[in-house]
């Protein structure tokens, strides 16, 4: 069933414990239109990039399902660029360098062929282009997915508080959620967060797993323990694209499928932090992610 | 199945954002020992105490099958005593107060009613104390699990690789896991400890959950969220109680049968941080513990 994806297509620079890149392509819906186009061929793509944007990367999502006229090319401008150092315990990072470029003025433009998606996930933004994505849908999606981070909950609570009113699912981390809420006790702030708009809130632990919340419910799932983080940006991106491309391909809303959904972005961000930026994620097979998910099964099944 | 239990016997006293407390009883083997004995009525207990240390713990002991016939009660002298405050994410602490008491000079005598034990359960304890139990015993147990920490890693590190090479099961936390090893990624980190003695490792990771090592198999078992965690004091010799506990009661090694432990382990240890020290698990229900395994299976299965 039809995805719409919304976020930065964008250019990093990344330093690790493993060594560093030169501009390798990155940015949030880049990760979640790659990862989800695994699950489902109908991902349609909204963002902006500049001229220097490698036909490559196009050529390859277009190769693997995703629609990209929606995707705005600038002629003479630049694409956002992002450089950061990790610190040696992969947990905390560095930001270098922040060049906003074509995303400085990015105007959503929903192409015509897009209305009518059914699943929406919105990739990191501005809460107020967020927004204005969700308003510029003829019919309300099924399903609204929204990521977000703690930056604009600094400049743009406001902003971020009315976007929250508008989706179904929130994902952000553990401390994000804590800002968010006020509250120090992650069930007492997903209860908080539930009230604020979203019915389902999902927290993401990176390496601790992640814990998806509806109501009284909960889901613990763990993350795979590696031999080697080698780089962990993306891999919340990557888990929401594995999220919303299972729940688009499988169509199921229930609290149960939305398990097996979180399981399924957990396993693909296992396979992100393996390689810098999105190397692991384009050209896995279906062998190597269903062998993946059983490990998942052999690390958290028990039979009491 | 009959189960020896090492490790101190003590007060605490506790200072957490909820409140604090005076003397309260305390010490790794007043855990183990009253959370084991909820699965098995063969419990027997070696450590020491002084004339202050309260009657009625004794006698509670007692009353739930745990044989003191090896606590050692030292006329005039003063049981071990340790005061902490912790921060307010709970995952950090102060120690205020350290009095070892009758703990300086414990020599750990072994009843000859012990003899023939299935299994021993070493709780934190200066590593040659701990190796002196085990020399003492006429025949090796079964299976031996010890716990110890970062303090004996700093001073007694030669002593401490001793005693692990004469046990089967190691259990510590993340830090100590990277310490003892020298291994940032916990999966390196337990390949590296399973090298120096113990066949099976458990990392516990606190609100993040427990991982069991055995060779290439790995278990994430979840920690349950909970609205406040109250006291974390003795969370993890609780956790091994109620893992060797299981144990000692289904006479099951294998490493499906360890998952299942480690998750009894963490829903004791779960009831355990709901009040201070001990005062959760003193007069737990059957009815209770099944209704906390039940919230842990619906946390972590799912069905794919």
């Amino acid at each position: 069933m039809s995805l719409l994806v919304v976020g930065s297509v964008a250019f990093d620079a990344i330093e690790t414990p493993f060594g560093k890149t030169d501009k390798i392509v990155g940015g949030a819906a880049s990760y979640i239109a790659l990862c989800s186009s695994y699950f489902t061929k109908s991902v349609n793509l909204v963002a902006v990039v500049g001229d220097d944007f490698p036909n490559e990367f196009i050529s390859h999502l277009n190769n693997n399902g995703v629609n990209t006229d929606g995707l705005q090319i600038k002629a003479g401008e630049k694409s956002f660029f992002w450089s950061g150092k990790y610190h040696n315990d992969m947990n905390s990072r560095d930001t270098l360098v922040t060049e906003l470029n074509v995303l400085a003025d990015f105007d959503p433009i929903i192409p015509a062929s897009y209305q009518n998606c059914e699943y929406l996930m919105l990739g990191n933004l501005t809460p107020k282009i967020q927004q204005t994505v969700i308003e510029r849908l003829t019919n309300r999606p099924k399903l609204i997915v929204m990521d977000t981070m703690n930056f604009w909950m600094e400049i743009a609570m406001d902003d971020l508080k009315e976007t929250l009113k508008m989706v179904d699912v929130l994902t952000i981390n553990d401390e994000e959620a804590r800002q968010l809420s006020g509250e120090y006790s992650l069930v007492k702030a997903a209860a908080k967060i539930q009230t604020m708009g979203p019915k389902y809130l999902i927290i993401k632990k990176g390496e601790h797993g992640a814990l998806l919340f509806h109501g009284k419910d909960m889901f613990y799932a763990p993350a795979l323990p590696l031999e080697e983080v080698f780089d962990p940006t993306g891999a919340g991106d990557t888990f929401a694209g594995g999220f919303i491309g299972y729940l688009a391909k499988t169509g199921d809303l229930s609290f149960d499928n939305m398990k097996n959904a979180v399981i399924y972005g957990s396993a693909m961000a296992s396979f992100c932090v393996e390689r810098f930026g999105t190397e692991r994620l384009v050209d896995l097979s279906e062998a190597e992610l269903n062998a993946r998910i059983a490990e998942f099964k052999k690390l958290s099944n028990f039979s009491i």
